[in-house]
């Protein structure tokens, strides 16, 4: 950087730069990286896998896949309002559960469970719920999806349940929970979908629907 | 991993083994690695400097610093109850925030605001707070410490603001702030610190406090 720095160009391009640093290293250096832009604000290409280097260092962000953009804009954009199931599942850690569902007979079916009426036509859908947005609660619960604990991760200042829905559709689901949560692997819970935090993606051209 | 398995060993060491992985695909393979131990429960020796790896792998938590044993103990042992600063700034993404204070005359005198006494002798002393637990106010907001925003961070979920507080100790503080906090480079902010949620440090030895 130093040496590119000196010469100033009219451009950088950066590939992956922090891709080789340990993580604590990687988040002090984009905060540096952060600040060095503000002080010598050069247009600058950032290529990185990593979806928080993307959305905390970026004016406009491009997710690209299989060579083709997928979405462009700000981290507000693609982070809310994503443009398919892949733009959805990529940004954000751990990323939105994509479950499938079915629309129909006025009510959003989602693995065993009915949701409120969604305003799409009937038929199949995608249905993405972020893991913050998510809450266990019984089995038995009204309206809850079925599903049984796979595994916890403590994290301290929160805790990552992963779960999977009852078959048919036995979909892997990440759910934030609160600090202290506790669940043996096995364990039935139900997931609490709140619709009005659901992103809708039609089920065969992943275009959002909502 | 698949060639040491099939020897069937009595323990396994594993030695930074998500290091050189993309984030996406480390976290992927974070989940593998719990499934497998749970399917094949031999005791594991796991080195990492990842700590999210640490806390959500781990049974029994050993941090190190400088070749020393700084504490051992279960996640919530080393996130909720940590020995020392170094341990509390090594565990949570980001790092707790340290300050240093001086208690006296019935207050904890933080920044430029005074706290309510907190059980500890008079001198100086090193006050951690999460970034969780911190909040923005007005920069005249009452028993705020005064800073000024160096930048934000978008993260979808939440933005990180990072604040230095006004002189005479310019700390870097992290203070997670909730989605669509949008604050120039310079604004005057008060960060609120709730004294339950504080932890506190001999300024000498280190040593844990409360």
């Amino acid at each position: 950087m130093g040496r590119a720095l000196v010469r100033e160009p009219q451009a950088f391009l950066l590939d992956e730069p922090l891709s080789n640093l340990d993580a604590k290293l990687r988040n002090q250096v984009r905060g540096d990286l952060k600040r060095l832009h503000r002080e010598v604000p050069v247009t600058s290409v950032y290529v990185t896998h990593d979806q928080v280097e993307a959305m905390t260092l970026g004016d406009r962000l491009c997710v690209m896949a299989g060579g083709e953009v997928q979405q462009i804009g700000s981290t507000d954009d693609v982070y809310h309002r994503p443009a398919n199931p892949f733009v959805a599942a990529f940004m954000g850690s751990p990323p939105m559960n994509l479950l499938p569902g079915v629309v129909g007979t006025g009510a959003l079916h989602l693995g065993g469970a009915e949701l409120s009426a969604v305003p799409c036509p009937d038929g199949p859908i995608t249905v993405g719920v972020r893991p913050e947005h998510l809450q266990l609660g019984g089995a038995q619960a009204d309206g809850a999806v079925p599903a049984r604990v796979d595994f916890v991760e403590p994290l301290g200042s929160h805790v990552l349940v992963t779960a999977l829905v009852d078959p048919p559709d036995p979909t892997r689901v990440i759910v934030q929970a609160p600090p202290g949560t506790a669940l043996e692997a096995g364990t039935p819970v139900g997931l609490l979908v709140p619709p009005e935090r659901t992103y809708l993606f039609d089920a065969e051209t992943g275009d959002a629907v909502r």
